[in-house]
């Protein structure tokens, strides 16, 4: 994963144009992407489809002719949506256009204007004060011009046409944590996840921020109903604990799951209420969808002092996060993936388990023990109304036993789905 | 508001007579008044208006012809509807008519015998302990009669019949706490909420204890389901902490603003959940009408050693408390009269606010950061599920933030009450 | 009760076969019981009437003739249903049919093998110990055979056909807390009850673990509807604090009345929730009747190390434990017969409660104070949706308090059942 980030570190993506097309194309080295371009002045939703923005080349040059800020050198240099520009000004006029981060003055901020139309350059603040006044000649050579918004799916299959969203945001430049680590971590989740057939058919979703989401919302009206559950991933890759944003729902079912299994796996972690401002989040769980989709980052935004900085680079994000990331989704989605509720055909009673060869003494190893307790507990709470995590929360049995317990008891006959 | 407790202090009130209608006229002087004469033998729910009690002198008198207790010096020296007497009789005899609190030797008690014809005298222990043995006159000079049962309405009118009631209790003689501050501060909120035009339909009830508000229930049958919401006034002067008495719905939207407003007002205060004892709240929360009305005091009933005692006089009450409680009762109805239920009209992701001028950069100032994220909150909830108030506590912004994105979005069209 | 416990402590009894009916035959002098026979074969719910088993002799005796375990000795030294055997067998081959406690090498385990053909011995790991090399004789004089299956019912008639089940089990050989206390102490209880004409009519079942309870399910199919609450008896008589386990439905009536009644009585004990292993009530509670069934005992099964052992003999039990568990059984059905959901019938205001001579004064005594404000309770709680053991609770005052209130307003004709 780690590789991938690296690949895809230096692109300047924005919400349209080149970068984001050959993030993609990297992107499905990895696994196969049906990739979208939607036209400009597309209406979606509430919003309209922006110009397609590109850069070939940026710089602010001293009157020598040497690039004191260089978009070579790294694509925040330049405000992302940028107009073009091509003039010579004094810097006491150009500073108006600087965004540099005074507390921080060794680093580069990210900064755009996507609606607004605007030109300027972020630079380290150590690099704007050693600058000599005078005369600068500045260059953004960059178009808006009708194009297209591009975003990219790769669906995994399942047994139910049900499906599970996977979204992260393609829209950041060079930015590490936020969201390459989550690109990453999304990618090869898919991979994981194709090798068994889930249950539920996986989506995932590469799309730039807020007005990619949008696109997808508005060009899915028909798919929405069979979306079930979801997750959004950003900053996946940082080293701190996991942070869990609860869907807006607050009780959907990909909410109960990840607490438990984040709760079961003993990581330090955090679960936090639904809050409208975020990443894509914001709008599967607008009210009038109303997604059952939360969000897992490590560190959340804005929580870190790198955040939107160059310091976001890849040596940011540490292949052991990403890993760790990586392996709760794989839990997380293993139990999401088997969660049911069962009705027991033979409520009266407990049937007796003996004849069929279900009921071990209970005097014999503890892991026998445990299943067999799993399987009354499944007994006693198939009622139709309790899910299997409702069953492992309240016997305080491991999820896979008592899914393991259902197996059985279903293969005889006992419960069905 | 004290100088109103001081012209009302002397008056001797009762559950009927002209010491309420004096008081009437006093509270009229400062906000227009609806007199409502209710005469004996009215049926009023379970009850009958009883006969009214005017009082003209009383007096023990030793057989110099001094008077040792006088009614024209405190109201509270006669037993509240004592049947006339005059008679002499010896101490020894006298004793069974008097009430003194020994606890308290300088204090006189207050006490009343409205349904069981009795007569009676209160007076301090000292001042019984001073007394010689010997023949004393006793006289009480007052009248039970068919007559009327008095009570008072004002109404602030507002944009919706929709009513709030305010409700106090008049019945008490001279008590400053209990009652005359609540009179007062109920009279200063209408005139108050007069300035402006509320929402809410505002009455204000100014009716005796018990038969008084059971009085209103039956005459008001037609208007009880246009009263949304309501709050009884008492013991609203002294010097102890705010305490609001939940309805008997507990849940109801005056329960909820209440709390609300006295947490984030900082106030050090208490919340107790409903009991079927204390003032009119008794009737509106009885179970046929159970009305959302709660009680604001500051130190409830019996809670302090001056209640129903001599003690309990102008000095007890404070102009800065009774200030204190009209301006919580202010700001709860600045939040009930705004607390509505919106809902997005466009609800599929969110809508673009930069367009309608309604976005400004999160960079910007504190205020405009809280106002934006209000603005995002009240699209999440407007649902037509969740209030104003679900928003302001959900997100824990200021009531008054949320309220105001709620405007700002109304103007512009992105949501609906 | 003690004596009860060491009359039935010697009979060998089992899920079936005369040792139960012996033990019905006692209890049968303290109380008259309705005794049915089921016969084998017999199809209940998901099970199957087993066969009957009897046992008359049982030995393992040295080459010189000497029982060195003995049933005579017993009921637990043979494995509860073991089939027949008669041979002689080197002590190297005895050794897989012999069961010990290691642990406690002085006790002898209580160990059964109802629905898989066994024979065995159970016998202090001292006395295997002791016993030297060479051959011995086995012999079990058992018959496993079509016969019956036993179980036993006492009614108490109540004043309504509504029911509360009380159930022990009677299937255990020789051993007093399991579950000779509980059968003690139903017996009693059903004594008590008699004594009375209760609201409810409680019908006593003493049947075998399991099996019993299935079949009384099974035949008592029209009957279900009527049982409305219900408390299984188990582990009653030892020196550990009370502990009652909830039933499935965690809210039932009787879970509320146990909590309840075990807070106020403050007795240190211990509020469970429902498991699907234990007693009876898994099958009482078993999803398809989901009865209001709990479970009172003092320390729970397998929480005290004699448990299953013949240290469970009637020593370990104590009147005073079982007089106390009895006395709770008492207090909780006390409560749970006189709670009723009343509807007031002056719902508007309040009555006036003078005029009908239940209006205390509240200057009066304070029990006097406590039934006036019971009554106030009673009537604002009484809307058809609050028993009147919420009104204790919301109230704080006494259960018996708030009935008594309740009894005074009814004779009234203010409320209504």
């Amino acid at each position: 994963m780690h590789e991938l980030v690296e690949r895809l570190y230096p692109l300047c993506r924005s919400i349209t144009g080149d970068g984001v097309r050959a993030t993609l194309d990297i992107v499905g080295e990895y696994v196969p992407l049906q990739v979208h371009e939607v036209p400009t002045g597309t209406q979606v939703l509430d919003w309209t489809v922006p110009q397609e923005w590109n850069i070939r080349d940026a710089y602010i040059a001293d009157t020598a002719g040497n690039r004191v800020v260089d978009f070579a050198a790294s694509s925040l240099h330049v405000l992302g949506y940028s107009v073009p520009v091509s003039r010579t000004m004094p810097l006491s006029e150009l500073r108006a256009h600087l965004h540099t981060l005074p507390e921080h003055p060794s680093w580069v901020p990210y900064r755009t204007s996507y609606y607004k139309p605007e030109w300027g350059f972020c630079l380290a603040q150590d690099t704007l004060d050693a600058l000599p006044d005078g005369d600068y000649e500045v260059r953004v050579d960059s178009t808006l011009a009708d194009g297209h918004l591009t975003y990219a799916e790769h669906v995994v299959p399942g047994q139910v046409p049900d499906e599970v969203i996977v979204s992260c945001h393609t829209c950041h430049p060079s930015l590490a944590n936020d969201n390459l680590a989550g690109i990453a971590v999304a990618t090869f989740l898919a991979r994981a996840l194709a090798e068994q057939t889930p249950y539920y058919t996986y989506r995932f979703i590469y799309a730039p921020g807020t007005i990619g989401a949008i696109t997808w919302l508005a060009r899915n009206a028909e798919r929405i109903e069979k979306v079930k559950h979801g997750l959004v991933l950003a900053c996946a890759g940082d080293s701190g604990q996991l942070t869990y944003k609860q869907s807006r729902r607050g009780d959907a079912e990909i909410d109960r799951v990840l607490r438990h299994v984040l709760a079961a796996s003993e990581r330090s972690h955090s679960v936090k209420e639904f809050t409208p401002y975020g990443y894509d989040e914001r709008q599967y769980c607008s009210p009038g969808f109303n997604l059952g989709v939360g969000s897992l980052s490590r560190t959340p935004y804005a929580g870190y002092p790198e955040y939107h900085t160059s310091a976001d680079n890849p040596d940011f994000v540490s292949p052991e996060a990403m890993t760790d990331t990586l392996s709760l989704c794989r839990e997380a989605f293993a139990v999401l993936d088997r969660n049911r509720r069962y009705v027991n055909l033979s409520p009266y009673g407990e049937p007796q388990l003996g004849r069929r060869g279900l009921y071990e003494s209970l005097g014999g190893r503890s892991d026998a023990k445990q299943a067999q307790m799993a399987m009354l507990w499944v007994l006693s709470l198939s009622d139709g109304e309790h899910s299997l995590l409702d069953v492992a929360e309240r016997s305080g049995l491991p999820f896979d036993t008592v899914a393991g317990a259902a197996d059985a008891l279903g293969a005889a006959g006992l419960i069905k789905a």
